[in-house]
């Protein structure tokens, strides 16, 4: 069976699911010119989840993808309290540039993993696919979205992951290799010298799983699409090519910094929520480093950084924000996603 | 003009240069397979490099290529012995355990840039190719080697390195992937942030460059060869498939771990030479941390740990060995290296 038939969808091109910078209206375009179109869930609340699932039938009857972090929320107690006032004393001297008032800072929303309630919401809906990121729910959450007939897949950085989501039956594998750009999917490991190159990853994983591999990072044009395929792919998983997309929430800073010769220097960053995503590098990058052991545990290192980020971005400055990208922003086009779909299919 | 007819070669693969595992006999089977076979010269004398390309001359009239490192040695001073010193007692736990008098260990021969000595040693046999690691020579010196009729080639490890590379008339660039194993080829730069995998590297090199572009990283078997064709790429440079022929001189320890598990998980580590370098994970570099930045410069580190390695190697063990390899070691093959070649080359 091929992704295609097993997905529900005509071309074998995923739009990744990028918490943040895109919702209904981009998964929609996908969909709708054949590929499977992604919502993010886990900067939604269960209220807006439900709107933008409505919002997504009522523009598509093709089959789409909803996404959802897994992790394990970290604890309140002493030892986080800690972290957090050692880490916005860190961050002290930018409040004082600023003008912001340190105490005044609340906790951040940060994001929310796949849960009973989101569960709750999803149900009517039964979207053909459901993907995880950072492994996968509890046993007994998995089951419940299998019970309405979606497949399941969700991302790998090694083959030992891989290994790891095909045990526990998943329908799919993503292979994000080490280009991809937003948070790492590492689950099994906290160790960054694990993670590799798509050229290397992907035909590793292809040899060792007997489920269909998707491949994602550093895949920017149908030339890409095309290495993929020759390597084992089954599909591939995009996303920094849509980040220019008019259907894309993508801010003005963000898009400017995608465009730019900044763009060709990324890193992983825990920076901007905990744990390490590739972004664009920028001024806090390099002034505290891109990775910092300081940093609070995902996903509560959203909230010191979030007032520097409004009032630099209020400045027109990207310097203290999370300028997602993978290390490929090259097949950034500013052209709706239906076109930028089949535009990236030519290479399948 | 295709890379086969710059090169004067049959097929656009390329054996890539690997100091003190390989010499001349590898580099005669993969030229007499119709590929483009390497002598690496980093490692060897001036007379031992004449022994060798005699070797190369009496068993193939094929073209072949001559590869050196360019780096600056690093100056003799206060701050380099204080450095050695202070390296040393970082290593003297191994050193007691090994039973080595620290006291008695050499200053290590390391590894020599390319020099007016070599040019000497070079000039009779006018290799077809001359390849260089970490930039270029003087323009003295490369206007030597140009003056042979040798076509030159270097590595890129980003684009900017690949812009500079053709701005000094390189013939050939080499896109390095961080997927590759051995030394990173960088130069402009050091930091290691920069270093981006193949999937997105090669196609911004070929976007941005003239003349041809050369695959290397990750890259392990015809369906790899095929992949880097699709992103543009005129060949490709592979190294760890070649570790296990009988032509290499690869270590018992370095094939036993090329052949296990163990080969999953490499790194870029400074530890061996001071520079970095990928190999396959091994004790020294999880007990000092693969990058430690107390370590002697490039190549001044080779010294100290020289006795480690042997009485190590000795019992059998690669724990203080250089492994090295790259992110994909499924394509080691241990048959001969024509055989190899020419699999390789059906994904062209």
């Amino acid at each position: 069976m091929t992704l295609q038939q097993l997905l529900g969808i005509e071309l074998p091109i995923i739009q990744a699911p990028m918490a943040g910078v895109q919702g209904s209206a981009m998964a929609v375009a996908v969909c709708n010119a054949g590929g499977l179109g992604s919502l993010p869930g886990a900067m939604l609340s269960a209220e807006a989840l439900g709107k933008e699932l409505a919002a997504i039938k009522a523009q598509t009857s093709r089959s789409f993808n909803v996404n959802f972090f897994c992790h394990t929320p970290p604890a309140t107690n002493a030892r986080s309290r800690q972290r957090e006032v050692a880490w916005r004393a860190a961050l002290a001297p930018y409040y004082k540039e600023f003008g912001i008032d340190a105490a005044a800072i609340p906790g951040g929303p940060g994001r929310a993993p796949f849960s009973a309630e989101y569960a709750d919401v999803l149900a009517p809906f039964k979207p053909a696919v459901v993907s995880f990121h950072f492994g996968l729910p509890s046993a007994e959450l998995l089951a419940r979205v299998r019970g309405w007939g979606s497949k399941i897949i969700s991302s790998a950085t090694t083959v030992d992951e891989a290994l790891w989501l095909q045990a526990q039956g998943v329908d799919a594998v993503i292979a994000q290799g080490l280009e991809a750009g937003g948070h790492r999917g590492i689950f099994l490991s906290s160790d960054l010298s694990t993670q590799i190159g798509t050229m290397a990853l992907l035909p590793q994983v292809v040899r060792a799983l007997r489920v269909p591999v998707i491949a994602a990072g550093g895949i920017a044009d149908a030339r890409g699409v095309s290495a993929a395929m020759a390597l084992g792919a089954a599909g591939v998983q995009i996303g920094t090519a849509y980040l220019l997309c008019p259907e894309a929430t993508t801010s003005q800073v963000h898009r400017a910094a995608l465009k730019s010769d900044a763009a060709r220097h990324t890193a992983l960053t825990n920076l901007f929520t905990g744990r390490p995503a590739r972004g664009i590098v920028n001024r806090i990058m390099k002034e505290l480093g891109a990775i910092n052991a300081a940093v609070p545990d995902f996903p509560l290192a959203t909230g010191a950084i979030a007032p520097l980020r409004a009032r630099a971005e209020s400045q027109g400055s990207g310097d203290f924000s999370p300028l997602w990208s993978g290390q490929n922003a090259t097949g950034c086009r500013e052209f709706g996603a239906a076109q930028l779909t089949r535009e990236l299919a030519a290479g399948f």
